[in-house]
């Protein structure tokens, strides 16, 4: 905060707040901020219903009742701040409320120091996202003998799969894509009540949270035969993975690989149908920097871990997307955490 | 908005914008932003690879690319206003974002147009918060039969009710509190790994969302033999209740709802125990306008919707709590949208 000239941080809902304490604020209107100020105790304000849930280790509790405005108090124990940082996900309602309660502040993203923190994983953090990517897996290797897709709708698959994520440690599912046929065209598909047919490619992207950090896998199925034109398209999006896995070391910028597995799709004339950077950083959140896109010119270094997930991606028709997570050790190799086949797989 | 000095409204995640459009964006880093001039045709700025999920009914849609600056079209979009409502759940990093690229505008919330707009339901949206109450009632029938408490940990009953709550046709849950014995006088405790015991109380506190309304509603159980203490509580929270409920009509201060069920508790002893207002108004999000609060001076109007929650939460031993979900219809009467019994039922 020193180097950054900030002399108060503000974290409220999101990620920030459990990476340095442990405590998740609930995202709701009843405002949660911890005021971490260079002077003074570190405080968290929290609505007093939910100041049984706080461990108090780390810092002073001031619980506010309901009838308070949480927003003075926070004013308060910031005292009169040139510079606060306040953490990228808090309701703007709230930073306008503060806005106009500290008129002598500017404000800042907290996205300027919670990064540079977060986006270096300790070794702990790294098993704990092996033990989340190790979870998906199995999910994966199970879903082949024990999902069934023909005539099935994708809520019902989307459901399955919430289920197996749950059976195999997750706490929380985060998200279930089934993009069956042309729905796989689109990469954030919601599932919906369409009936997956013979024939069909599905796209399966799926995740959740376990002991807090983050699982991401996807696999691209083919239900009975396997169309030939999927089969070369899926090739094409294995060995782009591989190529920007080889890549991916050291020193390297994020945009450089993302590029290495663009040009593999290019070179196999599928370029415009790769329509979204190759990957993102994940851990307490499963999107987080360092973003794999160009333009991000931020070189890759130890205990970073993203996904690589390229994809293609032809309207009207399929989808097909390959998603692992790996992380950069000690000696600037490329590590997968996630160890599920990656070979097209047909399912029934 | 004219009547508010509003020269645009900006809406991102939150139920504001598929309040107004049906779409709901997803609550991610990549930026989705409808932007309302009071010139100019309704802009949905909207990452590319999202573009597929939008219905374009409503707007014109402008997808921006992995590359592209989000906050750059925003502002384009908007052109100069000189005051920018923007919606209260925006991530605050979007909310700087715009104030360094807007730096003529002046940044208000939302909600200024939103709850007036929000908080009086018409029919069809009353008739969709009966369904999501029906649906959380069934629920609650069947939890003496089909759900087994004695020994079992609070998580694992939690598992069960999210079960129940997705088969009586919830798309998704939302929140499902087990506070069992002791954890039940934190009235937002997480679920944990503790067994509940024979003789305990459970404070069940369940929702979700069911044709994108939602349901919440909370009842109190015994596992085994009733503790008399326990059903002397009980009954002055159900008796508090319906003290609320008979004073809820068009005219009537929110507050003075609140203040009705707090008597009762109050000369029955345990006002101080009572320690989170009344209830929340109840739509799109489970807690919006209008707040049962002290010091919330809005009158009740027909169209309005909202829970009845009274509690009696005694540190260490146990938590007493029901909730049921109610309207005011066009004659000024508080209507109950859950038909569930609330008598102190024993469970297994």
């Amino acid at each position: 905060m020193e180097q950054r000239g900030i002399d108060c941080l503000l974290l409220s809902i999101g990620s920030d707040l459990p990476y340095l304490t442990g405590y998740q604020a609930m995202p709701m209107e009843r405002v949660t901020m911890l005021v971490l100020a260079a002077e003074g105790e570190p405080t968290l304000i929290v609505p007093g219903l939910e100041a049984p849930r706080v461990d108090p280790g780390p810092f002073r509790i001031e619980p506010w009742e309901e009838t308070d405005d949480p927003l003075m108090a926070i004013a308060a124990a910031a005292g009169r701040p040139a510079v606060a940082a306040i953490g990228g996900e808090t309701w703007s309602a709230v930073l306008l409320g503060l806005l106009s309660r500290m008129t002598e502040t500017t404000f800042v993203s907290a996205s300027s120091v919670m990064t540079e923190l977060r986006i270096r994983k300790d070794s702990g953090e790294i098993e704990a996202l092996r033990v989340a990517a190790s979870a998906a897996d199995r999910v994966a290797a199970r879903i082949p003998n024990e999902v069934r897709f023909e005539r099935r709708s994708e809520r019902a698959v989307a459901r399955d799969i919430a289920d197996l994520l749950l059976e195999e440690g997750h706490e929380k599912v985060e998200f279930t894509i089934v993009g069956s046929g042309p729905n796989g065209a689109s990469p954030h598909h919601d599932p919906t009540d369409r009936r997956i047919k013979h024939g069909d490619a599905v796209v399966l992207d799926f995740g959740g949270k376990l002991d807090r950090y983050c699982s991401d896998t996807t696999r691209t199925f083919v239900v009975g035969d396997t169309d030939p034109v999927v089969a070369e398209i899926h090739a094409v999006v294995v060995e782009a993975q591989r190529a920007a896995f080889d890549s991916a070391t050291t020193g390297i910028t994020a945009e450089s690989v993302d590029r290495a597995a663009r040009d593999v799709i290019t070179a196999a004339g599928y370029g415009d149908r790769f329509i979204h950077r190759l990957g993102h950083g994940i851990g307490l959140d499963t999107h987080e920097a360092p973003y794999l896109v160009s333009g991000n010119h931020q070189t890759l270094e130890p205990g970073m871990a993203f996904s690589l997930e390229p994809g293609i991606y032809i309207p009207r028709r399929f989808g097909v997307r390959v998603e692992d997570i790996c992380f950069i050790d000690d000696d600037g190799a490329c590590v997968l955490l996630n160890e599920s086949p990656r070979a097209l797989v047909s399912v029934e």
